[in-house]
């Protein structure tokens, strides 16, 4: 017992330590000073912390969040008023590339959505939920202003990430806030159902099925995204959590928690491969087998808050076998922050800190989080005492 | 001067061989018969082989191909009458992907232009000019019907697979054709000043340049394609041959083959990366260390069309050099047929033989262009004895 109090506490002090030396790279380096925005979108990063985390309470992190939300809603939108997003644009805002998916209206939002939690300017919610409603049109009614064909024909699929992607903005929009709360619930379940058919007769998590819920032929069918599937797992386990539901709690953790684990972490080199086939034939993305550092920051989140709901000492062992797969390898202890992409046995395969999908977001969020669910747990801990 | 004949006499065999075990790998496993299509084109691919190769002139080859051009020139189209093609479709023709570039378009021209060419029937030839036309409409005019942003804003690149695949067209619809040779003359000499506009600084080609044949800002700027380099090239060689421009030529092997070999070669486990930074950063494509089937294929093909055409033996031993590692790692010597992906190694790192870009085309391209430059070779070698 004492023991895994100084587990808690080690790994709690891990998590602070490697948050501010994240976050510091990230102040030295990524602000434009002259167009406003970042080198890899920070707003909704540094807004979170100043408001959810103490020490970060700093001037200079709002001053900096503040031209970057500037900027984003300036030029963000492709052709205001639409609301479609730019994947990325030069530094002073002229769009490069937009993506056929809703991805990046909804990192947009939950930007917007921040933004307005600390500084109060209304216009900011308005474009979040603005954004949303849109975003669930695109999902739920008509996604042709996504695209540009609007043949009948086509074969359509859905990726896990979608109904993932919109827990996660439910999330955001409801913290602590009772109308939207309301607005977004029938959303919340309708998104919950959607994770649960991705899980194909109880043996397997499937990235891609059916729009109304089967399997799908070819290799795609076939693919596996044990990040992802993780990923949607937490927000389930955040949804069981609410609701005490502990019958959906204990499901998730062994259908999207454990399952994913055990199929797609490598037994003999460590760290979750990016993607897998369900009929273990070899998956057909080029990067099946490289390690991404946000799989393991989405693990390490749900494991901890699964050991947290559920007491469960296996996900506590599994959260320190990814957490310190993920502390060795990812971390560059000389540059600071982190590298994304390894290959098979763990060595760096590209040296890149920032890059088109990779900015000041899934480490700083996954040590923000563990810091404060080991927190709690810590907290409980003494009490029980 | 034994020994070369002796070397080219060998990997002449080589190739003749292996063309005919590549294709009977894809004669065996490839066709659908219910449906007419075949997974993974092979129109293209049968007809030519049909038409220039005198020991493929079979009718089960030409059975094969009939129902699989019917089924492209029935299916393909996106939106008849529109151009836009389909990337991808079930077996049974419904789009599951469409691209928002011209390649998939491409491709079509070439196997309608190749059919005609089998079976004379003229929708086929139609088809093939009228698409090539749109092609050229949307490089040259407008590009938006390939999106559907109109954003004006928007920062272009041109990508150097854009005037290659032009000159590929061109190249394929001017073969023993004088009115295609005539209509199509402007455009070659467009592709080809395009095409040279990638070579920066004369110390580099770049595989990103502004439509101004400018360098561009980032990552994106400083991207080497050694494959698609070398394969631009051995269109500009041709070109050079055509019009008996040997300073051309010269610069075409010195830039556009020994620069991409040199620049993109692993010198330690052999192979061509398949992308380098210019500036020795590390490429940001998750797959920059890999090495693929077909920068191997064209490279075989263009290292012997400049040792043909210039007689220097230097591009002799590349070839050689390249062929080697190529038979040594691709190939699959039991079940038939290459691999296209192996890890920085050389050891296979996805075990598909045919995927959403690979089928039967590359390679035995490659291995049927090589068997006829090289039996030129030998009938100029034994010619001047």
């Amino acid at each position: 017992m004492e023991n895994q109090w100084e587990t808690l506490q080690a790994w709690k002090d891990h998590m602070a330590k490697e948050l501010d030396t994240v976050i510091s790279f990230w102040t030295d380096y990524s602000h434009d000073q002259e167009y406003g925005g970042s080198f890899s979108c920070l707003s909704r990063m540094y807004c979170r912390l100043y408001r959810t985390v103490e020490r970060f309470r700093r001037a200079e992190l709002l001053g900096a969040a503040k031209p970057g939300g500037e900027f984003l809603i300036r030029f963000a939108r492709v052709e205001p008023p639409a609301k479609k997003c730019a994947f990325s644009v030069t530094k002073d805002g002229t769009p490069v590339k937009v993506q056929r998916t809703l991805f990046s209206e909804s990192y947009y939002t939950l930007a917007m959505n921040e933004r307005w939690r600390v500084t109060e300017e209304t216009r900011y919610q308005n474009e979040a939920v603005e954004m949303l409603d849109r975003i669930v049109y695109w999902v739920r009614v008509d996604s042709s202003e996504l695209s540009w064909t609007r043949f009948s024909r086509t074969h359509k699929a859905e990726d896990l990430a979608v109904p993932t992607m919109l827990l996660h903005l439910v999330d955001q929009l409801q913290e602590e806030d009772e109308e939207m709360s309301k607005k977004y619930a029938e959303l919340e379940d309708w998104g919950v159902q959607r994770i649960l058919k991705h899980l194909q007769e109880w043996k397997a998590v499937l990235d891609n099925i059916s729009e109304d819920g089967q399997g799908l032929p070819g290799a795609f069918g076939r693919e596996q995204n044990p990040g992802q599937a993780i990923e949607a797992g937490r927000y389930l386990l955040q949804d069981a959590q609410r609701e005490g539901d502990t019958q959906l709690r204990d499901q998730v953790i062994d259908k999207f928690l454990l399952l994913p684990f055990h199929s797609g972490w490598d037994a003999e080199h460590g760290g979750f491969y990016s993607f897998r086939d369900v009929d273990n034939w070899v998956p057909h993305r080029l990067e099946w087998d490289m390690k991404l550092w946000w799989p393991h920051c989405e693990a390490m989140i749900a494991f901890l808050m699964g050991y947290s709901d559920s007491g469960d000492p296996t996900l506590l062992k599994i959260f320190n076998q990814v957490a310190e797969y993920t502390f060795c390898h990812f971390r560059d202890l000389v540059y600071r922050e982190w590298y994304g992409y390894l290959i098979e046995d763990g060595r760096v395969g590209l040296s890149i800190k920032g890059g088109l999908y990779k900015g000041c977001y899934y480490n700083p969020q996954c040590m923000a989080m563990c810091e404060q669910i080991l927190g709690a747990l810590l907290q409980r801990t003494e009490d029980s005492k």
